[in-house]
């Protein structure tokens, strides 16, 4: 296996982890003032502990022109000190073919993650341009975390829920073997009926920590190719100053071993 | 009707005009190296022709941070030359709740747009941040104009194609007065069906130009508040950096015309 899903299976084994930590920076919840400080004090607190880092790009752009510069610099610190670590650039687009193509070369090459998330609405000539990158892939929104999940990914299709119709359109596109999916750790029976259809597809599973996600049902739910997201959980495990880097290795160490414990007795 | 769609129907009535030009830079047919001087001329060459620009995000960020900045400075350039003009961002965001916050203050705050495309793939809860700033507002993809289109959007639930039941969803979520729904030009027969059961709501019309849609078709099934954008087709009307302004006047001039015919024929 080649690409961002071999470079996934070697971090996996070597690092014995499936965490996937969310770099979401929130200037309501961070600890110091400067993001790329914050960033960087994280990953080299958790680096040996996790599989990926996933930077979600809605809060960097919030922040501005700055806010960009230190997802930038971010990146830059992550191939530097984890260069075995994937990097999941957390962005959901989804355009038609020709700014599809624009967005590839954006998320790819000048933001340089290994992989990104993408929506499913717009159909395969909007996948097709990050397809492309064969040492790079995109992760497709199936089965979302938050409530509003259910308003149209559940709707019934004729053969099943949408969202069971476009893990089967996602598994039908992956003829490069650079595709994964994202399915939320919060509703794990649909969890569960995705992996079983589709045992190989790796999955990005948020919802744990804040969203409230019950971990141990999640991950015997989509073992296998698994990248478990947290974000305010991790990241933000304790709020002061002198103390948060040391919080944030320990809740992704607890993470980390909750999700081995998990498989173990599988 | 106030905010942003009460600015489009003022704007509509007095430049008589429902075209909105796409400002998306493309390094393989730009006529001139510099984006925001390229921007900068279009606008100026066009401002009493349109009711909106719309600049679509993914040409900027596939240009890196000297592309975010030159997009910053031609939404500036826009509020000083044109202040009655609609600015909507193509973006097609759409993420969980928290996140969503994070991109409506990007999208509103730092970029300073009056409307802004979104997903609806997550459903109410991803849109519910945007429809919070009351003066603002969302324009959510429905059926859009690629070929993809088809393999989500027209899967059968039972009660209509998916694409009607986000239309449905749509209406029922715009208690605040300022959603609007993409729909393409290209499938002018599915564009009729939304515009029939939906009178009020602001549509966006992608796909005349350069994806090739028959525009007094489109404009006829779409009749009501419309904005019919055009990209590649109006700003690389001529790619000669001595005429490519002048070239953008004529092909808006000229698609403005066309539009109103077909509405007075109608």
């Amino acid at each position: 296996m080649k690409g961002w899903v071999g470079k996934l299976d070697e971090v996996a084994a070597s690092a014995r982890s499936h965490v996937c930590v969310g770099l979401d920076p929130d200037p309501a919840l961070l600890p110091v003032a400067d993001v790329l400080a914050f960033n960087r004090t994280i990953v080299d607190a958790t680096r040996d502990l996790v599989c990926a880092y996933k930077p979600n790009l809605g809060f960097y752009e919030a922040l501005g022109m700055a806010g960009l510069e230190a997802l930038q610099a971010t990146v830059r610190h992550i191939r530097s000190v984890a260069p075995g670590v994937v990097i999941v650039g957390d962005a959901k687009r989804g355009d038609i073919g020709s700014t599809a193509r624009a967005y590839a070369r954006a998320m790819f090459e000048v933001w340089d993650f290994d992989a990104v998330t993408v929506s499913p609405y717009l159909g395969r000539d909007s996948i097709e341009p990050f397809m492309a990158y064969e040492d790079r892939g995109a992760i497709i929104l199936c089965r979302t975390s938050n409530p509003g999940a259910r308003d149209i990914q559940d709707l019934p299709t004729g053969s099943g829920p949408l969202y069971l119709r476009v893990a089967e359109l996602i598994e039908s596109w992956n003829v490069a073997g650079n595709l994964g999916m994202v399915v939320g750790a919060t509703y794990p029976e649909e969890l569960a009926e995705v992996r079983a259809a589709h045992p190989t597809l790796p999955l990005l599973v948020p919802g744990v920590g804040a969203q409230g996600a019950d971990v141990s049902k999640a991950v015997r739910a989509g073992a296998g190719r698994m990248l478990v997201s947290s974000s305010r959980g991790l990241i933000y495990a304790s709020r002061d100053p002198d103390r948060y880097a040391e919080a944030a290795r320990e809740a992704t160490e607890t993470l980390r071993a909750a999700i081995n414990a998990a498989l173990e007795t599988d």
